[in-house]
């Protein structure tokens, strides 16, 4: 089955932050694929990802990055596939500066930015958009939608049978 | 014809801001339909919107908001149509404020944000997601793309012919 | 005895962030209701537990959450009862992020917020409301105040008794 | 009649932004008191203020201030009456500095922080704090709250019947 | 010896991190009184401190807090005597917050702020004060100035003479 | 009369911003002299201000700057007169990166730090160590404390009788 | 003459911010080419610049850009020559989203960024470059620093014999 | 072999950080001198080292600090050798006060700023600036540049080979 989702990260180091990513997917049924790439390093890696993604039924790429974080940025100027864009933390900041890199693009150029670090959410949105199209798809994210709920009220009524102060020891430690 | 974009925001003095949205989908003639809500003053005109919008064939769902802004969220998680969302600046800030509380979403529920007051790029991305199953709305992008080329390739030329002082005198003033 | 005070939370990991505004309830002996709750995973139940606050005789509603912390002005949108919001830090983050969600509210819905992480802040704040209209509780604030002056005046007099040195010695060690 | 309400502020330039505090509690029919003190000009003043507000009725006080604002922590230290805090922007800020100021008070003297220079929300968490003990407040309440929706509609409508361009250029001209 | 320093703090979890200020003033000499105070739990002793420290010939007040840090503002409103204003880093936050509270004071009472958590440096700049009118003091000032000077010449002299790889393995080590 | 006070700032733009220091210190009497400097355009100039300061006489020097602040720094480095640093907004922002290049000094070599623009605040504290040693001018900042303490009162009073709608029509035109 | 400074900008409003770098780079002699690029809306051209680069001669680029500003890191990501970013400030940020976007590039491909709209300094540092291997050029340079150091002290004589009020009124009035 | 670069630092603190610019500039085969200085501490060492290096033949210097950054402008007011600063974060905070302090220079005065801690890329930018005049170096540098483009490729191949989770275990173990 040809990848409907491209996820891409500029260094090996962000593997175990993308990796829910790639889970939330395959959650999904949804057929990825994913590789390392670099706006600055491997630039022409990044141009071909991006510009033969629509010919390769893409629907959507999912681009990580932290620092001064161009990939997403660099990704959503040579394709009209839609260019997701996760910001990363980084060892001397909170990930402001990947924000500001990805979030703030030029008129004509959008990047989809999710929250810090929010591999999962990437998936999702990138699932609604496969969805917007498919009509299956569109049913199991309703039912994602309905799990989370009930996770929710499960929770809700342990809480409850076991008041907070034994709901802190017998649920959260870990 | 059917809207395939909605487009909601907080308050009416928004509207100026977010203009150049419905500009950018007229101009890729996808129909919309453009309304104020509020997660605040109306919630149920709000959650009405979002739970609707999938059965009415609304491909995306862009939401602008300021300050605490939590429009767009409020949207996503009654919907599993893309929310698109797109902070506001306002009278005492930087949109700093609204940036955070659109972009920053729980797992589970992901807004496609963009940059501060861009409602042009929201409207490119609903495009491009509309995209993702239209091949004719995809070529109106690329013919956009190269638009946006031509016109850096004009101004480079004009740059090249007249220099920086003649150019900032002559293409410049207001 | 009905409870007078709600203690509502998006996540259970944040529970032991929460609990200090229990104890703070029942130090000041007033009844209270803790639950999850989430203003994106169970829309419909944060509507319901803030559309029948004011008619169960609820006085005050302590709603914390993290990073695009909606729950605080989630909640306010659909009560008159006053709502106190704390914002959480977060694993990505100082908190700004929830402070800027929850403070920054627009025209007509107020959020009483409180300091990040500041659970037992919003206890009392929900005691001094009830305190309005309850010369008791006014009295159990007043003695509140006297212990937390009387504890400094204790300290003061252990650190001139030991001198610093040895007051970081057997004062502090954890 | 006694006021239940006290607004103070540090400088008389704090005026026309604290403005909208008192015309929200007329709207209401609260009785209030407007008056400028200073936790560090005038502190006997201030004190005084705070010590004096229980024992005079005062159900709720506003404090308004910029820059490194003591003001609403000062008086909030003297009294178990709540104090509702608005930060104020200033001529080098965005009142990201007072709103610290404010809210980030320590364990034990809660400040109800309000968004910045949102003095209106002030005057309505105000009136939410008397009306947990005064149903015909409440109602008040009530009624504020659906004007606001009432007003979202009549803009919807207006916007529906004009669209955005004679809407921006008929009811947004200033 | 009369003290001519009084160093205040809000906490005795501040203790540790105002040590290296005693250290400093042992160490050029100058008697000092080290005592817990809080502009919020125990105002009236605040004020007391203050507004007796000119008469009882206290030369420099160094008043360190954290969060919303209102201690030195307070303390320097009631007195004519400098007060040396610590911003405190705190477990939820680098100090900006502490920082802002302390700095931006308003027109008419200065506080003195040195560096997030620079207590040594509130202990040195207390002790130029007392120098501008003792000369023997500035004497120790001057040595003190020397002996950092030595200090980075000696380093400079083993980094040369090991390289900086042994220097960090033998030097650095902890 | 020789001056007691330097005030240096590193370019003339910043001459109005400083005017009130000179005022300030005109009005309590205090001798000064005012010059240009920089920290990087005459290096060799500010070493001499700085490193003859405490011989001739001056008991503290007021050095304010913008961006990279690095004045105050520089000329602390170089003497043990206490060094009073002003942080200047500018052109691209509200004056957060001179803030800290003043007020973050390393160990060893503080800076006083006054808040944005506050150059009226240096002279008082300039004013305040003067007085350490010279109770005629603590005299007239006692004097001082009390105009201010005058001046609220007054405008208290003008409010009350006014109304604040007046008030704020009357007294605050400009 | 070759062109030994390509000076490059995302878009021809920011000329009026760039043309100082070109007036210095004119003082300095120095031959240089300005164009209009972008790393979004033409990369192909972005690439062909930076690429053909090293071969044309040129010994530094300029690279300008506001908001998520990638220009500069990718013109550094496909040439070996030193790339000076200048980050710009926009319409609705102050530039520390520019200033991160820049600044902050990942391990192996430098950007040296100067401060935020400041492209007279990237001139500067360009020509420095250059003079590392032209002593003439460096000759120029020396003689700048002194031009610089020269005009201080002609302010300062003109502050001395005016005095600060004659001096705002005669030498800043524009 | 006569140093090409200076590597200075204000404490040997920061070696450990600095270090990988020695391995770079070492790997490139560059001669480089490596020191401790500080602009407070020894002002007049700093000033020496600036002000010999162009006569030396010091073609560009590292500088790098922490806090209220101000060695790399102070030397760079000394000398019209190129300099480049290294922000460095510190124990309070993420290195943005170092970065406004570094980058933030004045017009006539740029230092070239590199990332936080982004020491390696300080060095790369002083190879690059040596290159300038020096193919052998260039050569170099673009043989740097397709290592890194090596590293890539490798790591995408394992990534393909392994699958993510198994890259994960086997790749990223520390």
């Amino acid at each position: 089955m040809n990848p409907q989702v491209l996820i891409v990260m500029g260094s090996d180091n962000d593997l175990p932050t993308l990796a829910p990513a790639a889970k939330m997917l395959e959650k999904f049924g949804i057929a990825y694929e994913i590789d390392f790439s670099s706006a600055h390093r491997v630039p022409e890696k990044a141009g071909k990802l991006a510009s033969e993604a629509a010919g390769r039924g893409i629907m959507a790429i999912i681009a990580a990055a932290g620092l001064a974080a161009h990939l997403p940025g660099v990704l959503a100027s040579l394709t009209t596939v839609p260019v997701i864009g996760v910001p990363l933390s980084s060892a001397t900041g909170d990930g402001l500066d990947a924000l500001y890199s990805i979030v703030q693009m030029p008129a004509g150029i959008p990047v989809a930015t999710v929250g810090i670090n929010r591999a999962e959410n990437a998936a999702i949105l990138a699932t609604q958009i496969i969805a917007t199209s498919n009509p299956e798809i569109r049913e199991k994210l309703n039912a994602y939608k309905n799990e989370m709920k009930e996770a929710v009220h499960e929770k809700s009524k342990a809480l409850s049978a076991l008041g907070y102060e034994r709901y802190i020891k017998e649920k959260l430690k870990k």
